[in-house]
């Protein structure tokens, strides 16, 4: 048995190829060869656990991963992810390794999956980047969209100047070129690939302000209660894409937009089949398209994997 | 961050009382004082994997349970058991502790609680236990009953010789009077404290042989599809408990019984309202009662921290 620090995780990272992995786990979940349990969730007092787990059918691992946000952390000097993945054989139960990622792996497969959804929904003149929110997915978000557009202009929303600035400071030492709005009126106006990625719970972006030839991935909500997009905009939509259709139902902005009545399931499109070519994400430029990323195990399983297989 | 190996475990746990400890556990979890969301489960080809996990409300840790069988390991010789226990801060969400277990806590804590169904429902002169099954759950049961009777005769039953000559050779080197059977029905007629541990989806002990004075404790049954007691047993006995009865819903000998409608929901008493003293289990010595045991997050969370702290 293997036991992964996050050092080595971090320093391993960069010469993975997530993209395509990732982009395979997709596929492998929506053409059914992926085994994934329901979502474990433990809500406490100051924090709440989600546990994601299963495998690739016939393949070598399963996987456990359990990640938490305790969201007063900061406060306390600490930060508010935490959790570990495990791997284990698949045919015998034998533990593989143990990954203390310490949340980082979670934060990086969503990262990736948000530039696997923006490389095949975007427009293709990504114009400027929209990115709502300024915390640690807001960082990763654009530098994993760093390989799939050219696009270096964005303008960053936040509640509040401080932690704007120091985001601004941070991504144009990433080399984008960074303004900042208080206003996500202004987000939808002027960016046509926009990220949302804030714990919000009452909606961000409003669909009076929604734009033609826009591409959104909603990053920030993964459980009932949060929502970052009012549920007329994924009425509006052309295309309504979700990481795993079986979770957007119980949780996220499309568990919203279907309480509400603003869309239906058979609207539905999960990554995975656009991926794999079987269905049709954007047909064209000027179509709205909107991603919904909950965060599903494959991704968890394939990271893991990849991790482990590097240092091995 | 500690690790904790299989070996210190073994080592540690004979110096802990964790009758004590696991007692408390249910007594919290019947007082609605544990936070148990349902169980995790991951079936694949040859085997399956359970998540049980949660924490007691205002204790300092919340854990998580990984444990599976792979029941033809033994035939290229591996154990049929893995997996590991994981305690994080209920504050912050912090690790604090890996347990490298590979299953054997689970044996123990299952064992533990074999032991406190048997303390507060057997009758008060045990005359003869019977054991059905040669595992090594089997042989945890019998170390596990000398805390709570006097008793050293066993009728032991088996589908084969050869095992249960081993059981017999290791149990009365363990102080214990071993006799074997291949008859169930001479279990039920000779002995009036039982417990079932075995992995059987057929029942084995059928009501025609069940005499008064009886009490049986279920421990193999923890999916809907094991069963080791025919459901008319149930509807004989005078009482009938569930670890949990929520879990007991859901999964082992209550489940099978409530389908068959040979019991109702209503009949249910849960072990930590007996243990509290807040429900009568056994009434008198010619009652028959029944223990269904399907394994509740408690217990790990009592066991796991238990051992950290005696290791800390």
């Amino acid at each position: 048995m293997k036991t992964i620090s996050l050092e080595q995780i971090k320093a391993v990272v960069p010469s993975i190829d997530l993209i395509s992995d990732i982009e395979e786990g997709f596929v492998a979940y929506s053409l059914g060869q992926a085994n994934v349990p329901p979502v474990g969730e433990l809500i406490l007092e100051k924090g709440e656990v989600h546990i994601k787990y299963g495998c690739l059918i016939n393949d070598e691992y399963y996987v456990i991963k359990i990640a938490s946000g305790f969201y007063d952390n900061p406060t306390i000097g600490l930060p508010s992810g935490n959790g570990l993945m495990v791997l284990f054989r698949q045919d015998t139960g034998q533990l593989v390794c143990i990954l203390l990622d310490e949340g980082h792996l979670t934060d990086i497969r969503t990262a990736v999956a948000g530039a696997i959804a923006a490389k095949h929904l975007a427009p293709k003149n990504v114009e400027r980047i929209g990115v709502v929110g300024t915390g640690v997915q807001a960082r990763l978000q654009l530098s994993y969209l760093k390989d799939v557009t050219t696009c270096r202009r964005v303008l960053a929303w936040g509640r509040s100047e401080e932690p704007l600035e120091r985001y601004r400071r941070d991504m144009e030492a990433n080399d984008f070129a960074i303004e900042t709005t208080r206003d996500t009126g202004e987000i939808l106006r002027t960016c046509n690939l926009i990220v949302t990625v804030t714990p919000a719970t009452e909606p961000l972006l409003l669909a009076s302000e929604l734009q033609s030839g826009t591409h959104i991935t909603a990053v920030g909500s993964d459980t009932p209660h949060k929502q970052e997009l009012e549920t007329a905009i994924l009425r509006e939509a052309d295309v309504v894409v979700a990481d795993s259709i079986a979770q957007c139902l119980l949780r996220g902005e499309i568990f919203k937009a279907m309480q509400s009545g603003d869309i239906t399931q058979d609207e539905l499109i999960e990554l995975g089949d656009i991926i794999a070519g079987r269905k049709t994400g954007r047909a064209s430029d000027s179509q709205i398209t909107v991603a919904d990323l909950t965060g599903v195990a494959v991704q968890d399983i394939k990271i893991a994997a990849a991790v482990y297989e590097a240092l091995a």
